[in-house]
Order: structure tokens, then sequence, then C-alpha cells
């Protein structure tokens, strides 16, 4: 029975970054993963489709050339290369993962993991491995919708999707969340008819409204179908999407060749013994745990999706390295997530940091906002992407940035300065006076904060 | 005789700003601009290269669509168009300054302006306008190299090829600082042959020699010819470019259909009555300033290229906003330079703020460096674009970051978040702290703070 300083279980981004972080901190490590390393998010999550998405960029720009002075015939894509070189993108990766565990040490077993008690994995090829910390990061998984015709061919999830070698002709989408509008962007800019079924009445439901309907209003001009604040009661052969209103159950029906079930994803949990061993989780099957990601039982922590906090890769990653620190008994400090950005790779792209302008207005604090258009920034003039703004929420008695919102080219990359800042627990202020390099995207981030203050002199004179 | 609080002469990024800002502290203001409103950055320097370039980028992927799996055939560039995209762009973004100033209640003057004493402005149409303060913004001119032929069709400074509606055949570029390099890789982009003729031994002086070395190496692997380390002695009809070796002399010469001279730029401090007023510039021509841009003539202050402190067009804006909040008797920050970002826009981009690692070194610190390379970021891999790598200079004892260099996609934008941290007096280490979003390419300047407390998960252990 081979002994660990620290078993890693599930090598997504949580648990490949807290193998090697723990072996770097001088713990003997091993990790078991029993698909591909990187997980979800490597393979079948966050980067393939962001290389799809990117093909569709190249495709669109390539089509949509002529304002820009360059021009082309028959430009086509090919779907099965498409696939293909997203195939070859996370393989790229998740070989990556693998050569980066084996340079810092780490020990990894490919193979499905069972917790037999809080220091023993057994793992499916029969072998057992004990240790003194457990960290369980096994993922999630597409959410199921239990309705009649789930289970019809050409109705898929996104693991589904993402394996298809042929383009839909007509794509319905059941789900009008992140994964979602996504899938929706790269199809309609390959120019594939798309309906988005959703059961709210809006799109992308934790993000703040002025966003939300923006990307609305977009995809909406782009051609997307939008059926909102409905219910999908089954779907029969053809392939029909039957729906009910959520208000007043008029009912309707979509046609489509693939029908995408996009309706979250769900922890993990099952068949690798966390119940055997005593680990609670809540009532949504979630693992329970603190904000050093420890669950009931001494010993054993859970990070990533399976503890629901926040179910994105990068809060995997740092509650990875989190956890790995605290076990070497370094100094560590617990994460604040209301300062961890989140992103839709929709056109153009958005990210949020903190509170939206609802919820900060919820918490009863003097909320001030301060939001800048995309139309006044030369850099996306030149790039002809100057759709969208960058919108800060923030308390007028402190100058404490409470949320931070951007629609438009690079936003993803920009609200990595908003959440440094946030973490360096600037204000508006010092956002405001940081000479923003011209002419850059950036820009916007600097002048929504000088709106904040009213002191922004790239928007006209604000009326009374 | 008109009477204003403040009158601000050339309307450039440094010009326009300061007269909003003042307008909106209460002053009344007047702004007087001879030709376009935007000044060098908006019609003839920032915008317009970079408009183009985003043309020769989409020329570009339209051509390489195939790894990506888009194809297209008869990919052709229309230069005539691209350089119409280019004047419709500056021509927006102009009268968007003029919408700005009447919006914010400047005066607007389209006029030749001569100081008289320092509180009166001639102006060439007749009128004698008056003020208390007096901002000069005139910036800066193309620097003409005296040497034989510099006269001769064809051979042309950064605004002569701005107009130019016929592309080269093979463009011989005088100068590989930021300007050379830029059209450089507009250029070789669209298919052009290009050789660069520059006197130091290297391009872009002033970079970080690890991004300079970066660059030259993707020019010359792009088919871009480099003559370093040469002195330009003549051009001969033809066009023939004779130059000589810094070193030790020898001879050589290159041939084009146009050369641009990209040689620097000069203050623009003749004709406008300076020396009437007395105005102390110094040996380069440009104005002498303080750290609150006030010249030794009291009441009158020189703001942007003119007095050559950092010749970007941020620079300017932020030291009008400075100075009009110093006139407001408004409390104001002095600028730190050394947290100002500067960018160059080759393929990939790059930026950087602060010190080089050489320059640091200089210093006497005892100075850190950490590296990432953008081969280990899924984003850029999902793009296409993962070469290049960020870099932070810091001081080992205290964390504080010295310097930040960027290569590769979105590097301009990137550069704001380092910026921002600066201006907030964080760290290094706060930057590793920071929860960046992923899958982006900003997750590339968190790996970098990573590498220099040797915690990075994501590149291989490094060897002792």
């Amino acid at each position: 029975m081979q002994k660990f300083d620290a078993i890693v279980v599930g090598g997504g981004p949580g648990g490949y970054e807290c193998a090697i972080r723990l072996s770097q901190n001088g713990l003997k490590t091993a990790l078991v993963e029993e698909t591909e390393l990187g997980g979800t998010c490597l393979n079948r999550g966050c980067i393939p489709t962001k290389t799809l998405l990117h093909s569709a960029d190249i495709y669109h720009d390539a089509k949509n050339g002529a304002p820009f002075g360059v021009s082309a015939d028959n430009v086509t894509f090919d779907y099965a290369k498409i696939i293909e070189r997203k195939n070859a993108v996370s393989k790229q990766l998740s070989n990556g993962v693998a050569f980066l565990e084996k340079s810092h040490g780490v020990t990894v077993f490919a193979d499905h993991a069972t917790l037999t008690d809080r220091q023993t994995v057994h793992l499916a090829g029969g072998e057992d491995l004990t240790c003194d910390h457990l960290i369980v990061a096994t993922g999630s998984s597409p959410a199921r919708i239990p309705i009649p015709g789930v289970d019809l061919p050409g109705v898929v999830d996104s693991t589904g999707l993402l394996n298809m070698t042929t383009c839909p002709k007509h794509i319905i989408i059941v789900g009008g969340g992140v994964i979602g509008v996504e899938f929706a962007t790269f199809f309609y800019r390959l120019g594939v008819p798309v309906t988005i079924v959703e059961m709210l009445d809006r799109l992308l439901g934790p993000l703040d409204k002025d966003v939300t309907s923006f990307v609305e209003a977009e995809l909406k001009s782009c051609g997307v179908e939008l059926v909102l604040g409905v219910k999908v009661e089954s779907i029969e052969d053809g392939l029909k999407v039957h729906y009910a209103s959520v208000k007043d159950g008029a009912k309707g029906t979509v046609e489509g060749d693939v029908v995408l079930m996009a309706g979250g994803r769900a922890p993990n949990t099952r068949g690798i013994g966390l119940d055997t061993i005593g680990v609670k989780m809540d009532r949504k099957g979630f693992v329970e745990v603190d904000g050093l990601c420890r669950t009931n039982v001494p010993g054993v922590y859970a990070i990533g999706d399976i503890n629901g906090k926040m179910q994105l890769a990068h809060v995997a990653s740092a509650q990875g390295l989190l956890v790995a620190d605290h076990i070497a008994g370094k100094p560590c400090k617990q994460l604040h997530y209301e300062r961890i950005p989140s992103c839709v790779y929709c056109n153009p792209e958005t990210a949020m940091v903190g509170l939206t302008e609802e919820q900060a207005q919820a918490t009863g604090r003097d909320v001030g906002v301060g939001t800048f258009s995309l139309s006044g920034n030369g850099k996306a003039l030149t790039m002809g992407e100057n759709k969208g703004f960058a919108k800060f929420v923030y308390d007028k008695a402190t100058d404490e940035i409470l949320g931070f919102h951007i629609i438009g080219p690079r936003a993803t990359d920009l609200a990595a300065e908003v959440a440094a800042v946030m973490e360096c627990e600037g204000t508006v202020a010092e956002i405001g006076r940081t000479v923003h390099p011209h002419p850059t995207v950036s820009e916007v981030v600097m002048e929504a904060a000088h709106v904040c203050h009213s002191t922004c002199v790239n928007a006209p004179k604000p009326r009374r």
C-alpha cells in the first residue's frame, strides 16, 4: 500500500494545480484522474468552447472584411476540421498538465478512485493508497432535465455537442445561461439558425441587467430567436421542443435538428465513497465546506465545482492553491468571492466582478453607478467593435468598488484590472487616476471611473 | 477682445481634454486648433496606424484560416479602401472631439495662434484673446533627418505615408523605433516586402531586451529585413538608401520604391511666440516644465509632446487633466511617470510599465525577475497566438513592482492592470493573489507574479 502525504482525487483545474502546489510545498503527493487530465475545463468546457468560438470569429471576419478593405471569395468552414482543432488544443493542454505533474514530482494514477476511509483511496485497478490529507476535486457534469424525449437522437448535452462532427442545421438551445449563450454565439456566427429557450424572462440571469439587455438585443439583431419565460415540457422526434409559458401556460413549439440541453451542471458526488466516509452535502448535493474548503470530515477537503461555491475553473484553481498552502501550514488568505471575475464569451465578450447594481442597492448602501460607452473608445473604433460599455457600481461614501460590469472587445481580460485593484483594496478614484495606455480598450475602465466622479472628459456633459 | 479664464493652444489629446476639464472646473475656456481637433494622435498617429493595422489583421487572418477550419479564395485587399477607412475613423473621432468641446461649453477657434504676451493670444484671423491661464499643447511633428535625398519623391515621413493611396512595392523604413516597427508590421502583414534600417544595434531601443530580441526574431521570421547598427548617408533616386556601419564604416545599399523616414518626432515650438514671451526651452528644443507642467513664465503651462517628458498621447491627456485641476485649485497628484504604460502595436502587441531589467539592476536594488511564457496560456492557444511572455522586474526586499513587460495578444490592454496596481502601491504578491478569470490571456500576468515567488504551478519546475 503506497503512502502519500496528500492525495488529490480529480485532475481538473482545481485538482491538478492543488497537487502541484502540494508537491512544491514539500508534500509527497498523488493525483488520481480517471479520464483526461485538465478535467471539464480543458476537455469539455472552457477551452474547447473558446477554441470553437475563435474559429467562428475567423470565419465571421473573413466573410465581413469589406469595411476593412479586405475581400475574399467562397468563405467556407469545415465543421469537422473545427472540431478536430478543438480536440488538438485540448489534447495539447491535457498533455501539458501531465508534463507539469511529472516535472513537479506528483505521482499520477489514471484510475477511478473510491474513498474507503478518510485516509484511504481505493483504485479501481485494485491498489489502495493512504494519505494524511485528502482533497476531493471531482468536478461536475451537465445536469439532466427529466423531461420526455431527452434521450432522443439529436438531443445532446454540452459534452455530446462538443463531440459531434457535423454542423447542426438549426440548433435549439434549452437554457440561456453561460453555456447556452456561448454555444449560441458559436453557431450564429457560423451562420447556423439558433433558438434559445429559457425559463427565466431574461438570459444570463446572474449578470447585471444592463449587460443582459445588451446581450439579448445583440443576439436578436444577429438573428438568434429568443423564447424566454417558458418551461420545456417535452421533446418530440423531429425534433420538436414543446414548451409552456411560465406566466400563463401558453403552449408553443420550436423545431430544429439538434437540441442542446444546457441547464447547468451538477456536482460529481456519486460513486466515490463520500457517503461511506460521512462527508456532508447540502440539499442541492454540493459538498459543504468552510472558508478553507474543509469538509466536516477532518483531513478531507473539497474544492472546485463539487462544493458549489462558484462553478468556475479559476475558482477551483484558487481553492486548490489555498488548500495546498493551508495543509503545508503556509500563511494563506481566504478567498474573497466578491472579487473574483466571471466571464461570458458571447460577442462582444462580457465579464463581471462583484455585485450587480441591483444587488448593491439591496445592501442598503449609498450606491453610485458610472457607465462609459465603448462608442467613445478610439481603439474599439479602429477594430470596428465599438459596441458595449463599462460600468462601475460603487459605494459613494467610501469610493469602494462593489461591482464592475463590462461588455466589449477584450472585456474578459479587462476584468482582471478591476479584480486586482479590489484585491489591493483600491478605490474607483485610483482606477481613474491610473494613466491607461492609449489607444487601448482598457481606457473605458478609466473613463467609467471618471464618470462615477463626474470628471469624464470623453463623454458629453450629463443633463441635469 | 474676448476674455477667457483659460486658453489652450493645440487640440490634440493633451489640449482637448485639458480644455474640457477646465470647463468642468468652472473656467471660461477657449481652445485654439489650426488643423484638425484630436491632433497627431487622432489624425496622423495612434488612431490611423491602429486602424491600418486592424485591416492588416483582417487580411492576414482571412488568408490564414486553414488551421482554424476556415477557407477562402482570392483574399485580396484594396489599399485605397484601407486608407479611406482610416480617414473615416479619424474624421469620426475628430468630429467627436468637436462635439465634446461644444457639449462642455468650450469655445473652439479653428485658427493659428501666436502668443503676444503671457495673457494674450493673437489669432491669424486677426482677433486677440486674453486669459489668466495659458496652456500650450502644440505637440510634435516628424523630425527631419538632414541627409541628401530626403526630398526625393517617394521619400515620406509618417504623415506623408498615411496619405498615400497606393501600396508600396517594397518599403524601406529608416528608424526602428515604435513608428518604424508599427508600419513595418502593417506592411509585412499585407505581404509587402519591408526593410528596416536602424542606427542602434537593436530595434525599439528603450524596451526591455527580452522584448526587443523577441520582436526582432518575430519580424525576421515574417520576412522583414533588418539592417541594424548603420547610419543612413544618402538616398538616391531609384530609390536607393545608402548606409554605413556605425562600427566599422562598411557601406551598403538597400532598394525600395518608398522610403519612410521614421526618426522620431520634434516639438512644435516655432512660430507660436514662445520666444516672445520668454518661455525657456532645453537643448533639444523641448519646453522646460516642472512636475505640474509649469513653464518658467507664470501662468503659462506646457503639456504633451512639446515638453518632452514622455511623448505619448495618454501622457499628454494626463498632464492636461492635471493642469486643469491644478489651475482650478483642486487637489491633484503629480504624475508618476514610472507607472505609465507604453505600447507598441507590433504582432503580437507589446507593452511595458516602469523600468527594464537593465535599468532596475542599475538602481542597485536587489532585483528579481519572473517571466511566464504565453505557451502556457490556454486562451492564447485557443486563439493560435500563444507566442510571447509576461515579465515582472521587482524589488526582492519589498516586493515592489519596478517594471512589467509583456508581449502577446491583448498585451497593450493587459498593461493597464499592472499600472493600476502600481497606482495602488500594490505588490507582486497582490497580483499573484488576484484570482484572474479563466480562460483569459490576463492569467499570464498572475502566473508571472507566481514565478517571482517560485509558486507557479503552470510552468515546469525550474532547474536549480
